[in-house]
Order: C-alpha cells, then sequence, then structure tokens
C-alpha cells in the first residue's frame, strides 16, 4: 500500500499562480492545508523536515523558469519522490477590474472570443505583466494593445494584485489570479501558443510508489563516468531492449565539472512492471550511479498510452521456464 | 571566410546583469554597440530583421531560466546561428551604499574572505535580491543575516539600483551591478555553489561559421518522427561511429503535441570536420529533420578538449582509395 | 577499367563436378582454358604464382564442406579477390549405363518424374556415391532403392566413372557428371531438398573491381580484438548506419587463439558505392583489422536486390554543402 | 537433475577416426557401447527414435566439413540438444607398416621430433591419404616426400587401412588410426598448423540440461523475418546488455529462399544463470523464433572463462527490490 494519503500540501506560490491551480486538481490537497513557499528549495526543505507531506512544484516548465530548481534539489539532499504528476494548460488571462465603467460592460463579450477582444480594451494604457507571461503574449499584446506599456512584475498573482489595487489599468494573469482578485477578465487565452502546458509534480518523501495503472512515468536521474556518447547509447540500449520508452532527457548541465555526468530520464512504466524492473536492473549494473525519482501514473490528458503490450513478457517467462526444465518437444 | 564580424550587439537586458558581463568579455561588443533587449525573443528579433548584428542571450543557465525561451527561439521562425558560446561564473555579491558609515569602513574587509562576512553586516535588515538569486545564496544568507528580511526584486540589477536608491540596506547582485551602481561589495562569493557557471550563446544571422579551432561544439535541433527510444537510439548511433561526442541533449518539452520529438544536441566537433561532416549527413538521412544552429570554438576554460584525434578518419581515406583502385598488395 | 579479362580458368576438380558445371556458365570461362585442380589451396595457388587468371572454387556449400578452406586460404597468404560469384541448383541424378538393356528403356520415361522413378530401378543392387551426396538423397534412397547397397566414393565424378567402367548399377552424380560418362538418368532432382544452391568464388589477384552494377555484394574479412560481444555490435552499427545490409556472417573457428576474432561478412553494395565507402572507413577505424575480399555482381537468381536507394546519400550531401557554407534560409 | 547418464553412443564413422578418438575422451563413452554411424544425420536419427541415448558429431571443423550438415540436422526435425563439447587437436601421423625392415627400426626416432622425420621416409613412394588430410599436410609433404605419390582416399581411416594392407607405402591418419591399424609412427605432428582442433558435439534428446559450471556455452538457432543488418543489430544487443559474449555466429546459408533467416549462435554461460535466462527472454521477444541447442561445460582448454562475475547482478537485484518497497533512504 502507498501509505497514508498526505494531507499538508505546499506549493511554490505566491497564492493564485498557476502553481495553486495545478494543486487545486488534486482532491487530497482541495481538503488538505495549503500552504505556498517562496521557493522551490523551501517548498522541498518543508517535505524534508517532516512539516508538510508533499509539495506541488513546477517540474516542466516554459514559463516559470523553474525546472532546474527543482531537479537539482531532487538529485542533491536527502532522497526525495515524485508520486504524481498534473499538467494544466497555460492559459493566460487579461483582468481589470470589474467597476470600472468602460471595461466592465465588455468583459462578458470579451470572454466569447478569446483572441478578438472587444473595444473594451481601448482605455488601457498600462499592463502589469511577469516578463515571461509579456514575453508569452507578445503577438496578442503587439494586435490589441499596440500602445499600452507593460510594467515588469515579480509574478503573475503580483500583476492581478497590482490591476485589482488600481495602480496599473490590466494585468496578465492566470484565471485563478482573476477569481482571486475579483477582476474581469477582459480576454481570455491570449497566449501564442494555445496548447502550452505546464508540467507539476507532486513530491514526498520516499516510501512506496503508487499503484501501477497500466499508463505510468518512472523518473530518474542516471549518472555516467564520463562524457562520452557511447555511455549514453548504453542507456538508451538498456531501455529499448526491454521496450521502455523515453518520453524526456535533459543532460544535467552543471554536473560535469564533478567528471560525472548526469541525465533526466522520464521513462514509459512503473517500478513494479518486469520489463521496467530489468530496464533498472541493467541501468544499475551499467551506470556510475542511478537515482529513482518516482513512478507515478501519466497525466497528459488526451495521449495513448506508450507503454507496450504486456503479453511479450509473460510468454518469454513461461518459454524460458520450459527450455530451463527441458521440455523442448 | 566568417564575413565581416559584428559590430551592433543586442543583449537580454537590463544593463548590469551577468547578461551585459558576459558581453563584454567578447572585444568586439567592447568595441561595438551593446544595447539590452527586454527579452530573448525582443533580442532575437533585432539579429533577425537587421537592427543589430548579434544577441547575446542565456543557453544553459541555473539562474536566469531563459534557456527554452532560447531554443524556443532558435527552433521556431527564420533560421539563426549561434556563433559564439561565452562562459561566465555565476558570483553574486552582497552590495550596499559605500557613503554608510558603519558599513563603508568595512567593506575592504569583507571582500578578504567572502563566505565570512564581518560585522559591517549587523545594521542590514532589508536585502533587495531577485528571486532565484537570494534561492541560490540561502545559506550564506541563513548564516550571516539570519533576521534581515529579503525582498523580491525583478532582476539583479534592479536590486542594485534600489540598493543604490537607498530603498534597502542592501542588494544581492552581479559584480557588475555592484560597481555600476556605485556600490560597496560587502561579501563577495556568497553563493552556495562556488562554482556555478551560465552559458551565453551569441546569435547571428546565418552565414559561414567561424573557422575551426580542433576544439569546437556543433548545435542541432533534432526532429524524430515518433515517440520512441529507438529513434533517439538511432540518432546516438549516428553520432558514436564517427566519434562524436554528445556534450549535451535535451528533448523539447512541448513539442511531442505534434506528433514530432525535438532533442537539442551540442556535439563535440565543427561542421567542417570530416567527422562532423559524416554524423550530420547520417542524421539528415535518419530524422525527420534536422536544423543546424552553429558551430562555435568551445568555451569551457579548464577543461580538456572532447574532440578525438582526426588520425583515424585520414587513414581510413587513403585506405578506402588504395582498395577502390584495386591496390591491395 | 577493370583490366583484362581471365582466359586461363582453373578449378576445383576433377572433372565432372559441380565446379566444372558453375565455370561453364562463365562466358569468359567456355572461351578459356579450364584446369581442374586437386584441392582449393591448389588451386589459389595457381593463381597467386601466375599460372592461372582466375580460380573458381566452392564459397558457400552445403556439399562440398570446402568453405572452411576457402576462407582459409583467402586470410593468409597474399591477398585475393573475389571478381564473381555464380549459384548453381544443386541438383542431383541417378545415373547408370546407357547399353544396360532393361534400364535403357526406362531412363526417358524416369525423367519426366523425378521424385518418383520407374520400374527401370529395379535391377539397380549398388549405387556409388560419395557420402555426402548419398546423404543428401537419403530419403529418396530410402523411398526407391531401399534394399540397394551405397557404397561410398571420393567425389561425384569418381561415382559416375565407377558406374560408367559397370563396377557399380549405378551413381549419384550432377548432371554433367552423367553426361560426361555417357551414363543415362535413370532419375533427376533426387535431392532430398529441392532447391539447395552451392554457391561458387570466382577468385583472382587483386585489381580493379568490376564495375558495380546496382546489386552488388561486397566480401569482407574483419578483425576484432577481443572476443566481445561489444565489438561485434560495433561493427555492426558501422553497417547499419550507412544502410549497408550483411547476407552473411561467419566467425572463424580457429582464429581465437592467436587473441584476435575473424568475421566473414558479405555485404549489400558495392565498394565503389559511397555509403560502402563510408562504412569500409568506418571499420578501418573501429577494427583491429579489415581484409577486403572483393566486390562482385549478386547472383542469387530471382531475389530482389537488397540495396537501398541511393537518392538518401545525394540529398544528404548537397545539405551538407549548404550549411557548411552558411547557406541556411 | 540431469537424468540417466547415456551408455549407448553412437558417433560419425567409420572406426579409427578422431570422432571416435574424441569420444573416447568421455568417461561415459569409454564404459558404454560406441557404435560407427555412416554420417551425421544416420547418427542422430539413431538418438532421435531411441536406438542411442547420445550421439558424438562433428560441429566446428575444418577437416570433415560436416559441420553444416550437423547444423542443418539440429535445426530440423524433432528438438535435440547438445550436452557436451569435445575439443581436440587435430593431429596427423604418417603411419607405415612396422615390420618392414628399413622403416620399422626409425619409427622410435622419428616420432622424437615431428618436423624432421629421420631417414626412414626414404623408400616411400605411395601415401594413402583423404584430400582434407593430405591438404593440412602439404607443406610437410612437400619438405619431406616431394616425390611421393599422394592417393585419395574417403576416410582417414580408410588410408590407415590401406598402408596395412600393403596397398600402398604409408598413410596419412590420426594416431587413434595408427594404433588401431597396428602401424608404426613414421612421423607425427605433421600437419601445417600445429594447433588445428576440432569441436564436436555430444547430442541427446531433450532434458534437463547438464548443471552449470561458471564456464559454459550455450547454442542457439535465431530466426530473424527479415534480411536486415538492424534484426541482428537487436540479437546483439540483447546480448550485450546482459553481459552475454558471442563466442561464434554463423548465419544458415541457405535459409533465405524461406524469407526467414537463421544465425547459430554459440553464447557464453548456462541457460541457468540469470543473465543468459534474461537474455534469452529478450531474444524470444525480439526474433520470429529462438531454438535452444543446448547449455554444456565450455571445453576449450587453457582458455579464460568468458563468463562475467555474476556480482553486479545479485547487487541488481537486491537495490531493485529496495526501491520497489520504498527504501531510498
Amino acid at each position: 500500500m502507498p501509505g497514508i494519503p498526505p494531507t499538508r500540501f505546499v506549493y511554490l506560490g505566491p497564492e493564485g499562480t498557476f502553481s495553486e491551480q495545478a494543486l487545486l486538481t488534486l482532491p487530497a490537497a482541495a481538503k488538505g492545508t495549503r500552504t505556498p513557499a517562496r521557493s522551490v528549495p523551501e517548498a522541498l526543505e518543508l517535505v524534508r523536515n517532516g512539516e508538510a507531506d508533499a509539495a506541488l512544484v513546477p517540474l516542466e516548465n516554459s514559463i516559470g523558469g523553474q525546472v532546474g530548481v527543482t531537479l537539482d534539489e531532487l538529485v542533491n539532499g536527502s532522497p526525495l519522490v515524485i508520486t504524481r504528476e498534473v499538467v494544466i494548460p497555460v492559459e493566460f488571462v487579461l483582468a481589470g477590474r470589474a467597476t470600472d465603467s468602460g471595461r466592465a460592460t465588455d468583459s462578458g463579450r470579451a470572454t466569447d472570443s478569446g483572441r478578438s477582444a472587444g473595444s473594451g480594451l481601448a482605455g488601457i494604457r498600462t499592463v502589469a505583466a511577469h516578463p515571461q507571461a509579456s514575453t508569452q503574449c507578445r503577438n496578442w499584446l503587439r494586435a490589441h494593445l499596440p500602445d499600452a506599456t507593460v510594467v515588469d512584475m515579480l509574478s503573475n498573482a503580483a500583476s492581478a494584485i497590482a490591476a485589482a489595487g488600481g495602480e496599473y489599468d490590466a494585468a496578465i494573469c492566470a484565471p485563478i489570479g482573476a477569481s482571486a482578485h475579483r477582476l474581469a477578465v477582459l480576454a481570455d487565452k491570449i497566449a501564442d501558443h494555445a496548447d502550452a502546458v505546464t508540467r507539476f509534480a507532486v513530491i514526498s518523501r520516499p516510501g512506496p510508489p503508487p499503484m501501477p495503472t497500466g499508463d505510468d512515468v518512472t523518473s530518474l536521474a542516471v549518472y555516467i563516468a564520463h562524457d562520452r556518447v557511447g555511455a549514453l547509447l548504453a542507456v538508451l540500449m538498456e531501455l529499448a531492449v526491454r521496450g521502455v520508452n523515453v518520453i524526456r532527457i535533459e543532460s544535467y548541465p552543471t554536473g560535469e565539472r564533478l567528471g560525472r555526468y548526469v541525465f533526466f530520464l522520464d521513462c514509459s512504466g512503473h517500478v513494479a512492471d518486469v520489463r521496467m524492473g530489468e530496464a533498472l536492473q541493467g541501468l544499475r549494473r551499467t551506470c556510475a550511479d542511478v537515482r529513482f525519482l518516482g513512478s507515478y501514473p501519466r497525466a497528459r490528458a488526451g495521449e495513448p498510452p506508450v507503454s507496450p503490450a504486456v503479453d511479450d513478457f509473460a510468454d518469454s517467462v513461461a518459454w524460458l521456464a520450459r527450455i530451463r526444465s527441458g521440455e523442448l518437444a
């Protein structure tokens, strides 16, 4: 059994950002406590020292830029494991104070057709936005608010707060940020890439992994002794011969000065699977070190499972038993 | 010939951050114009439309979190190439106004021994810092300023400006930020990882690559049609059989929804090398697509070259000529 | 130019065996001189010392068992090359003296339906046959001549001679052996495997190889320093990445005592092909040694070519030229 | 338990050849019955139908040329397994009648120094020899009996018999052939390759394999669906990632017309080994078919074991158990 479900959650704050939005998709978190942390290291430290049961932090993220920090924290310090991934669409909205005369009446209309916002945008001269948020909405801003001044803010939540306080005319923020600060959505889905997603990890202290679902991911940090393409080739061969797929691979930028190279791998399958078990044992034999970072259900909505059928493994086990006993006829 | 050297440079701003510090290490940039850009996309757009000759932007960076943006920009839009990489150490300093009575007299002493700063820190109650900067100096702050309040700022440069303006008692910033704003260095090398580096790329419009130096890097974006470990294995085999090493590999997070997978590869060697030429041709035949992102001198100071000797290629060329002509005896 | 065509041929004797039959399929040999040799080493020695221009010897052969000798001779001593392969069906006939009363009248009928020979076989009590010939016709003999005594002979030709001399009632031999010794074919196609073939090689002193035909074979002896599966894997990777197929592979039985392992490889393609040239250079760099044993037209009648299209190579060459010159747009 | 030891042996005859010599090295055969068979198929048929318990036949043999027949028989028909390999040196002697005046007195001296036989050879004008035996002693014959006529015989045993009967002055035969027919050894070790060996297999009906010894061989017939280098590469990867070595590989010459390719593999290790078990299961999943041909002790005298240490497997099993249970700390 995977043990007692977590009740005390910490997440990368501040409140009203995508991390909180992702956390709220978890039923357990919706019922438990949810505390924002100032940084990924702080969040994971609260888990390590037992003050929290689980931390939700960005894992793969074109927006927050925290990925490197999360991986770094997972590799260094005492072991932690990913028990769940949460993938949410990166949806930015332009939000403003609902009480403002002109814009308030337009807000309903604007949400009908996100990318061609109405005349309610006319009065907007200043937009508060995190630099990466404004970067991701660059084309929309150019088309709809070419003359507005974009003011850099420290977070999407801070942008919403500044707009709510009347400091600026509007804010680019997450939908949760608009509602949390009682802002009207003046235009939704304003990001240039409509289908961008952010991937978060729920991270806990080590324990039995969640049960296999048939479509799971296993995350690993793999160390090789030398900067050699042959060593990486050997790692991939261990996976390939067991039919384990590579969903994501990333070399760790700063490891090389230590004479060791680290690769982060997200693989298809669960540590309890026969094929994954064999592959992990192979990596253990081949690599300088392997750090297991968790097996958890795959969360990519709408994507087909990447795990192959397990039938071929069952057949080969039975066949081996026969030839070992001499039953060849 | 690599053509006319660039004179008009743009870099990821604002002024006084690590990007400007990296840019100033280039002799051509020290003589030319240097314009800060608000974002990586803006910087590259200035190069694409001809308003700048080259952009210096972060490429691999545990601090700025802009890596994803840079790779995204290199892969999408009209072709650009990396012509140079710059690697600089990530050195944070604690800086304060030199005119302050108590601290000014201590500043000289403090720099003598970075990690154990003197009593001059006593009066510091507020520290302005970019969140990732304060994260990277977490242990130092805990040891030396356990009671100070850390205030989040939008950039390292903004932190220095705020300290210079008297808004806060001190700032965590780059050495260049301290000197640019006439701040005294109260403690230097305060980052928890003493040897962290940031890697920047100088990016230009396509043209003949810089001459090979014997220790070069070639950057590629490699597309494979399916999410299969076998396809990645095939890519690595193309490199391995030619003795081309993989310095860095990263799967591109958002490409998979398009049914295509992208990998960024930094490889040892130059596009003009025989071995790299063969490997690139092999990738071209094997992969759905290959985007060449530049060949440039390797900048990792103090590291041995990763390129193998070229003698074995020369020998094999001569041998093939002999057997083709029938001279076997 | 492949030089002056050979006119003086030697072949593995004696006369009237499959080797002579194979040699006669060559137009040049039909016009030139044809001398039987007592053994493969003797045949190749006559080529090496210039007394013959070319030798036809078995290369892959379930019958003569001389394969090992041929490969051994190709690997040791001064270089020789295969310039042509000849593949002929292994057709055995049962032959007897045509003047014998009873059987002579039946002989025409017998050839109508090889496997169910007529009543003319009734008087046969002794059959002369090379042991491997009688082995290959075991089922036929059991069905049609269950009571006949099979007498071992030194060659298929010797069997025919003994039957012609009246020593034995019948002989198992090649069709050419029956006609050479004026024997009547009492039953044809009597081998148990109807589609067995023997492969012969025409071997000459080194010289420019025959022109590529688009469906060629290249034979190699590849030496690896250690008895390691990894070394063999590396050899196959060199071929695989260039799209060169393995038609035949055989480890050389006695090489291992010398601390070196030898593999014989028949590969798809011609030494003049770009892909084969690259693969050979790769093997030269990877292996302890590579001995080129010739490129020649593929002779397997009725089989599709194994060479892939060359278009992908041409495209990749043009692409590399473009990126080397900086023409990326 | 491997079951009841065999007592009724059959071997490739005739008597007095290397096969009988090899069989006599087995203690069980020395005590049991030993029946010569006329051919490998006949020998194996006696095992298949239960008239014999085990057959000793050549498996890898530069002399008898029966290898192809043995492999063919192992692949076709009802399953048989190799339970033991016997490797014996191929030592040819020149033997003559001991009663002959001149030569008899020399025979003792001649054996003192094999390669420089004494004056007792002076009277020899005719030498009976199997063609492959005389081929292997070519250099010796040229040096010591340049004027003698070599007469082809059907087997090494037949040569000895002919010399014993006075038909010819001397015979080239196995040491066992000389002693069996009371011939004096006029010169020993006359083969040109002093260290040539022949490998024989003891073949039985299926049953539990012999116990592992720590230095075993496993023989396999591996079928792949297409004539593709990639398929062979996949087979070798399955072996390589488990540290299973390839001692011998041979593609089966005639299989390709059926659209299937067969490879014979001799691998290091025993079917009962964890690493071999995993590798076999992998081949079963990867290949069109795998036929297990037996696990048996490695017989190559004086060669170091090729099996790697098993410790890495034991360690990886324990490690996997830990991470599956969540014990990471």
